[in-house]
């Protein structure tokens, strides 16, 4: 990394992020670390409770922990309603990657009636489709190729070798990470007789502000009308989202998962890793969704939590259920014998 | 989007398709829509019986039906067999989306010993290996890598960012999306001890007319011989097909779908989302397999649906499921001891 | 393919392989097949006893097999301990497809600070970060982009459209199959409230010599500290390694294998295709997990094999056996109605 090496003292960190300070004021850490393995130039913190026995042992220059568990701590500390939230924010004065400085690269090729903001960037072997429109500061990292007409807010970055379809449009922030294609054609094919006919996939994907799509995840553009994000959603590597999804604000998927066509998804949902969800369904606000889960109809109650991942067991032992499984049927008609069996004994006592 | 909008009248589309007209003959349309959210601008269609209530509320201005539906349908309409066949093909009017006009793009790459048909299209950024063969009307849009020796047929089209490896032959009209891979290496390690190494993939990929390989799917090259698509193999976005897979005339695999290596799969077969097979197995022609299964063995019945997913349940009931099914095998014996215990003192009596 | 086509005699493949012969010494071949499908000019093996039957009716020129299977074969043939591994180093002669002769290609775009060995080839639209090392012999294929700060061993390939993020490091002759992704963000977020704020991924990706990372496939950028993979880890095509994963040396994920963020995995593992490993869990050294299985918890007996993926059955049958696992609790609960009502007629004797 070229960058300079950041640097800051507990008192800088309270007073910049009006955090209380408890120890040396004078105390500096140069980055961060995890209590357990952080220096004595490192900033670490304590949010989840499993790991306060580490903190007697941290060599963390400073901690940054709630004020109940500051109270024993002889350390240097910052208080923290939320340390997480706060270490996130301390933490990303040591992001020390360089962005890159605004400029169209002589490599670049921004097609005509294209219309860049202030402080854009477009880097080398991108490619930018005629009548776009980039907002202030957009950052076009090298390889990306934009269709025809897109739309993006200020402040968007896509790192490298992003695809977007044409007519897409992003919010502002909205951060793309490489290899990510955000509207391509849904999959829209009738059986016509005996071979496939494509359906016209006429709209694109719009997606709000703040959001984050992961590297090599794939957002489709809609049959007819768009393929909606809302703000802050987040998506992981290698998720799909099918045409004319819906997704809700600040609804999190992690990595590999997949939602099939027309689904629409709400609010403050969390989506964990390799959950699937079917087409042509509502899920309603703030529902969790655990991994490797299977979503088959819709899920109408807010706040719920759902699951039907099933964990390892040693293969043999795993064989064994399979085939108790498998009989299950045979297993419940045989229940049934006896129950009957047994009123018919009963009846004859 | 900057090519002019579409406008068809309801005689004019009558007459393009063959479809029988009913109503105003002069009554146009300017896109397509749903039967719900159609304008009076709008052609919509009336494919499954469950959408039929929304024939009476539609707005639309147009409607494509069968003649059953017509017969009390007052509004402007065009009767059709397959409804949703004709709107496929008139919707595609409205695509708006222009190709790119054919020409060499001065920062396309082109090795020497390439054969170009007409009217090939090759964009900023494309790179088109030694002695590859473009049919006519190719289009190879930005930043797509094509390696040695490929051959594609008359009206392929590379959208963008795509990856062919070496002598890789796509038939006609075969239609692939942004980062897609299709001839990587399959996966063939042997250990060697202590370690891994690399058993060389020498065969390639052949994939058929009017295929469509989706966003960021991956199509691995031979071992031994080729990976072998038929015609009109359709595959969404995500998906895998493993090294010498032989995939059946308009087989659908939808996304995130992964096909281990060697299995040869029939035509007409449907994998729903997420599904998997694995390899050195076949599958009949016209098999289904519903989302999130698993193919293990081979399927011989042509024609048959087969499934393995599990549906959600709430949290709880699905940990006290698997708590159950944990103990299945103690439940069987116990099962098994009530039997004969009930046989013994049927034999007491 | 341009180059000359390769074509050995069975006495140059004994010498140059230390292998013994059995036949005649003139015989050439001039490519490689399986037993069945092997031609007079190809070299095939038998190493699975499953294919001994095959032997007898192939057709190929010389064959690779064990001393015991070659006592009864009549034709050429070469004697290998372990006839994959000899006939995977022999198959390596006749990868005809040239590798790009060393070079900057004028349309590359080296950043300045970046020191390169010899030889090293960089391809048409690769762009190469500033302050990168890039061993002796490494090829970047064309469009490929690589962040500030990358160090590359000598012999790395980077074969198409491949994304590394800053500070990526990777050891000697790794090869990265196109549209791979190595360093981008891993998915770290904390809910501030009532929206995401972004938790800063500091670190970055060290990736082991000898390592293989296929198609499409995401290694994302360490939270605080890095993410490992030892050396010969062999990835295979969309999977997904997540921040500060720790992978031990020889362990093989196939396709669509996901593990998720800060979980430590031994060495020599393998994962079946499209199994996941849950986050924060540690997996012992050559543990096997078969395919489509969720690991949920740490595994903490080396050499063991574990599975939960369900094979399909026909949909009704699928669809009764999910009826009776949903009822299970109640019909565990009538066993033990049974079983108590059985010990009372028993008491009652």
């Amino acid at each position: 990394m070229s960058s300079k090496p950041a640097r800051f003292t507990l008192s800088e960190l309270s007073g910049r992020f009006a955090l209380r300070a408890q120890g040396d004021g004078g105390r500096a850490v140069t980055g961060v670390g995890t209590l357990d393995g952080a220096g004595p130039d490192d900033l670490a913190f304590l949010a989840n409770p499993a790991y306060r026995a580490q903190l007697q042992h941290s060599r963390a220059g400073i901690v940054v922990l709630r004020a109940d568990d500051a109270a024993a701590f002889p350390g240097n500390c910052l208080l923290a309603d939320d340390p997480y939230v706060a270490f996130a924010r301390i933490a990303s004065l040591f992001d020390r990657r360089p962005l890159p400085a605004p400029g169209i690269h002589e490599r670049a090729v921004v097609h005509p009636g294209t219309v860049l903001g202030a402080d854009v960037y477009i880097g080398p072997g991108a490619v930018v489709g005629a009548d776009c429109t980039l907002g202030d500061r957009c950052s076009i990292g090298p390889n990306c190729v934009l269709g025809h007409g897109c739309s993006l807010g200020p402040d968007v970055r896509l790192v490298a070798n992003v695809s977007l379809g044409d007519g897409v449009r992003l919010g502002a922030r909205v951060l793309v990470h490489p290899g990510a294609v955000i509207g391509a054609d849904g999959f829209g094919l009738v059986l016509a007789g005996d071979h496939w006919e494509k359906v016209p996939q006429l709209g694109s994907v719009v997606v709000g502000d703040d959001c984050e799509v992961g590297a090599n995840s794939c957002i489709d553009r809609g049959a007819i009308g768009d393929t909606v994000l809302e703000e802050d959603v987040r998506i992981d590597n290698l998720c799909q989202v099918g045409h004319n999804c819906y997704i809700g604000a600040h609804t999190a998927l992690a990595g590999m998962v997949g939602i099939a066509g027309s689904t629409r998804i709400g609010k403050y949902c969390m989506f964990a890793g390799r959950s699937g969800v079917h087409g042509h369904i509502e899920i309603a606000d703030r529902v969790t969704v655990a991994a490797q889960s299977m979503v088959k109809k819709s899920i109408t109650e807010p706040g719920t939590t759902w699951a039907s991942g099933i964990p390892v067991r040693p293969l043999r032992e795993w064989q064994r259920i399979l085939g108790h499984l498998n009989q299950i049927e045979s297993s419940v008609k045989r229940l049934r014998a006896l129950e009957r069996s047994n009123a018919e004994t009963r009846d004859d006592d």
